[in-house]
């Protein structure tokens, strides 16, 4: 799929995702690529369709492209919860079985999405995948002994690594933790992985997303494709 | 117990379990009270001995101490492993599973114990318990959307509170985390708890150290006593 098709197929996507949000409800707005459109969508909606609603954003970067389109954007401290929540993710599978974490904002994107009522990404039909994992699964760390946490990983086959900034230094989170990629190729039992991971000592989170999703809104030719998982009412 | 008496016996718990560090050895040196007795006697050592060891300080606070008392201190991820780690503990029962995190160092603390070859704490006799829980449980969580952590803590009947520093400030520890003590009175189940505590978002660690260290130096009247951990090589 070419890139312009893709940004086409993830547009149409956003603004599908983007009519899920009504008047006074209390929205999470994820990150990464695909929620940049939805939150231009809803910036749209807010000054043309006179739509109110309060965000509370999963990045730094979000909060600062809502507000600059005049949503209202509040901490996630300062809600009882959240009605919805609508993020991006990078791939997904038929078990509603997600990674997340591209961007490096799987923490606070988890943070959120469990405080969240309703949870629906938006994907293009690219991220639609039989097995997870080809993509490389983020991994949150704290700094102090992380090149034990990735010693760990190396000798545990995970392939991980050390996630860089543009300059070549070693990318910070929001938290200001180091993002470890693990490059699993494919992720068999991921529940199994899930656990693995949260309870190594110096991990803080990771990038799967495991039947958490309601909805998934995936970017097609005609027209976006609604996935309903079955296990989440 | 007094504190002068208890004072007293910490020093000569603190004393013997300097007397564990040998030339040459990769030492990680823990937090609290007791260790600070500690460190004031390894610095005596290093200087009046000429004992000779490399430290991997688990505080901003004991790497400054250390280092002015003219022991080297290096980053944990400058060494491969480390040889003994010496460390203090609040509470510590019949099964060697105990609750650190008092000062609020757990996080570091316990990256540089599952670092360590062997781990070894110094105690005075009054953390010694027959069921751990008194103490409360500190656990590290990340300031974003905390207060909903607390929340849930409170439901579960943990009776959570944020700890404050000095000025009535949320306390902010070395990785500028959070830490909510739990008032659990008596934890039954220590394995249950931690899995609990580790797959709640938005925790990075908590403080229970179960069956971990090899041996419990503890300060009581006469001299110390040594407490083997038979489950443990």
């Amino acid at each position: 799929m070419d890139a312009e098709l893709q940004n086409k197929l993830k547009k149409e996507a956003a603004r599908k995702a983007a009519s899920y949000v009504k008047n006074g409800m209390v929205v999470g707005l994820g990150s990464g690529s695909t929620v940049k459109m939805l939150v231009d969508e809803l910036g749209r909606r807010v000054k043309e369709e006179d739509l109110q609603f309060t965000g509370v954003a999963t990045s730094i970067f979000t909060a600062q492209q809502a507000k600059s389109l005049g949503i209202k954007i509040v901490d996630l401290d300062m809600v009882d919860s959240i009605d919805l929540t609508i993020d991006g993710a990078d791939q997904v599978d038929s078990n509603f079985n997600g990674i997340k974490g591209g961007g490096g904002n799987l923490l606070w994107e988890k943070i959120v999405a469990i405080n969240s009522k309703k949870i629906v990404w938006v994907v293009d039909k690219s991220k639609v995948v039989d097995t997870i994992g080809a993509f490389p699964l983020a991994v949150d760390v704290i700094p102090f002994g992380s090149q034990h946490v990735m010693q760990n990983f190396d000798k545990a086959g995970y392939e991980p690594v050390l996630r860089l900034d543009k300059e070549g230094k070693p990318f910070k989170t929001d938290s200001n933790n180091l993002i470890i990629d693990l490059h699993l190729h494919k992720i068999e039992e991921p529940t199994q992985l899930a656990d693995n991971l949260i309870q190594t000592v110096g991990v803080v989170e990771h990038g799967l997303f495991l039947n958490m999703v309601s909805e998934v809104v995936v970017g097609k030719e005609g027209q976006p494709e609604i996935l309903v998982n079955p296990n989440i009412g």
